[in-house]
């Protein structure tokens, strides 16, 4: 699964130091991520208050090489990768659209696989499994990891 | 219920134009109800996700006099009214703690009653029913309402 | 300017009573008023950071009749209205794209022009005034006001 | 400096989930990062939209090991380094006040002190190396490092 979000940065995503506060180039990345889900028929409502599994976030992390302001329109491109039969990574590229030469931001989220109410570690769901390797060929996963 | 709550102006409160982005203050007054409940013995955590009874915002408004910017200290006064057996408003003065005389932002939420899985209206919970008359005499009402 | 804004709730938009969270209805309708200025030529980043003027919110109220859950996809209907030499108002319809008879909420925020230094009103930039009179004719303001 | 932050997670910080939302917990090691400035008497409106010095985050990268529910209090523990004279890294531990053993989150955020103006780096302000050294012998540091 190789895909572009388009993301208008809003005034909502600012702080007063005029450009987007950090812990909101995550929230829009994590909106990349669902929209990925959905773009291979995954029904969101269900799949966030499912009751059997969930992939929660074990670790996120995110560097920043531009600021962004409000209005800027960004194109967030997304891979994800499985580490194993219960984890998977997805990673971030945002860019300008004007200038998608050089990243503004670069972020990695973990995923782990769980049952909700024991919070053991559970394979992951099928539709999870689909979209990892969703129109995915080899050479778009070594073009984005070089 | 006449509860004063203390709030700190975030940085992630505020947005571009360099103070509190407006929206962000019914989040903070959600906040001054929610402590306002924890402190009548309330289970926020139960209460929240409870499968029998919700007490949703079907209205909220709130009126801006002054700006706010990060790192004001506020006070947040709250007092809840019953309305019916289904039914409570709260309303909300925010004043800063530097000059309480002029309030810097007026809300009001109301909320009803509901049982979360047939939307229908419920009678108010016996938790509710004993946030709304803690400590409340008729002299601290009329005084808000002034 | 009538104005219709396509949005997707988002899981960061919810919150533990599993619909989305209240105050983020006014977030997506403040969404919609930026595209709806981005669209009449309007750069966000100059508007929003402005030393000349600022269009602040001195008030906004909702109204929810329906909740909506993570995934949703949303029509937003906005129509703007001048009130004066130095306000206007902006009334928002929310509907789900699947059911756009009934409203899920309404909104309502109105904007006074200012000196941001001073905090003085000062009078409606021409943007503002071409962006209130983008498009719009007789008939359009007597169906939205129905 | 090293600084205890009192938090309890509000509605607004969960989603659907019905947990803490992954960036919300970066969201609460900022404000803890902002009130232990605040304590050494940094004036938080003119830090953050000071038109000389800013200190941007360039990394931020944060670890959840258990879930955080609505209304759970929190301590969350932060110990700043400097690691130039241009750049510091703050280090976060988020434990529940019930339970304070095993710590529910770990967070780090990178700050670059910049002219905000050309986004040159420049040596950190007088105030930032004070509260990097504020109250801080090297027992603290070590027994965190550990």
């Amino acid at each position: 699964m190789l895909f572009t979000y388009n993301y208008t940065v809003r005034l909502s995503d600012t702080d007063a130091a005029g450009v987007v506060y950090f812990a909101n180039v995550l929230v829009m990345c994590h909106q990349a991520y669902e929209e990925s889900l959905a773009v291979t028929g995954v029904n969101l409502k269900e799949f966030t208050s499912n009751s059997s599994t969930a992939v929660p976030i074990v670790h996120a992390e995110v560097d920043f090489f531009r600021p962004m302001f409000c209005g800027n329109q960004l194109l967030i491109h997304l891979l994800p990768e499985q580490l194993s039969d219960t984890e998977f990574e997805v990673n971030y590229q945002i860019v300008a659209v004007s200038f998608p030469e050089k990243p503004l931001a670069k972020a990695t989220t973990r995923h782990v696989c769980i049952n909700p109410a024991s919070r053991k570690r559970t394979h992951l769901p099928e539709v999870i499994i689909q979209w990892l390797h969703y129109g995915c060929s080899d050479s778009d996963l070594s073009a984005l990891k070089a």
